[in-house]
């Protein structure tokens, strides 16, 4: 099992009334893993774009754990849980990274469109091949 | 069955780069609406507040359908769930308000914590029974 | 001196761990107010947006002079500072609605530019006719 | 001259419908600086926070000279423009890191406020020390 991590800063405008994580921000920290994980992978959302091609979530999933405040550090997992012909999930986990303390876990299911018809297609070859090896069910 | 029903105009910042809302705010549009459902209830959540009580989301989740875009004038309705004896789950639908075109729909699971013991505690008795009126399963 | 004014009511994710609004998050509140502002003149943004034009703001300032809080109905007052060739120049008074008490004071500088060839233009005539009857010095 | 540098990778809940980060988001941008520039001189923001101090925003400003967008790492410069008994005015500049383009430039001034009393205070000696290393005028 192949698990993309990468780590997050909580920063003052993350939180809440609460004095906590603001429950939304969760899925901006879900998609800015997508995201270095894509960099990562030598797969720039970027280029992407580029050829003309835009990835909708059609699903976004979150249980909350623990609260994370300002200023601790998190430690996000990503792992594909799914790849379908037109969709991916992924699944995350995130923690505080000095004490391991689970914070959220969640899924997120994105598509592939092309930009111009606004219809879903099937995912590039590319991306399902690099998206391969970090995949576990 | 009796639903809440609000709307809300989208505004610039709510958009992305794709030119719709962003998912995440979809999150922030049930909870504003949860808090006006409240007001409309007579329950302000700053009284809860100030009586020590905090409202954690346990689970949030969201089905993206058709994209928003900037200006869109959406119809968010609420419904209730379940009411467990700590949670309480909403269940809500968001719908353009000119041409009823199903926008998203999803849920958000909320808890009533004390403040001070950090704890989930029972949901207030006089919260329950206000609720129950918008409750179909 | 013609002044247009609107109401917001402070969302939970307007505030952050100070338990105030987050100062950003007063140019979204600006620029939610320009936008009632156009509709209300009948100019909307969408209309502006789809002939090519686009809005970029060129500079934006905000004086922090009381904090609002989750729950705050606070009213927003925009009035024309100035108008030249090509930006023009709204300033923003924030109070609480019901005790009048001064929040937060600014304003915003927005050009005209055309989307394609990314440059500033003169602002349409339309629009500064409209303008002119909320503008005072 | 001394200035504190970072950078930051725009994520795409920055970006707005104009595919350009939102131009509220560079307060946020300000504030994460100041943060890590705080991390860097061993001043936490959570210490001083324990403390029972607060640093409430007095006025925030921006200029807005080059658009930026999804995927761009930025860099930005923090230097401390003044330091009085209960304000302190940090300058912020923000560029392009690859092309040094200058993407926007700007102000805060912050206060040290009591959380309990409400009010400001003269800024705490040894924070006031750690910040001349990186006046200038």
């Amino acid at each position: 099992m192949t698990v993309f991590k990468t780590t997050y800063r909580v920063t003052w405008s993350d939180t809440d009334a609460a004095q906590v994580v603001h429950h939304s921000n969760y899925f901006r920290l879900f998609e800015r893993t997508e995201e270095e994980f894509y960099e990562h992978l030598g797969l720039s959302f970027n280029s992407i774009i580029e050829r003309g091609y835009w990835l909708p979530r059609i699903e976004a999933f979150c249980q909350y754990k623990t609260p994370s405040r300002f200023g601790d550090v998190l430690e996000i997992s990503l792992s594909v849980k799914e790849i379908k012909e037109k969709t991916i999930k992924y699944r995350f986990v995130v923690k505080k990274k000095d004490t391991d303390v689970l914070v959220a876990e969640g899924y997120v299911v994105v598509a592939t469109a092309d930009k111009k018809i606004r219809k879903a297609i099937n995912i590039p070859s590319e991306i399902v091949e690099k998206l391969k090896a970090f995949q576990n069910s």
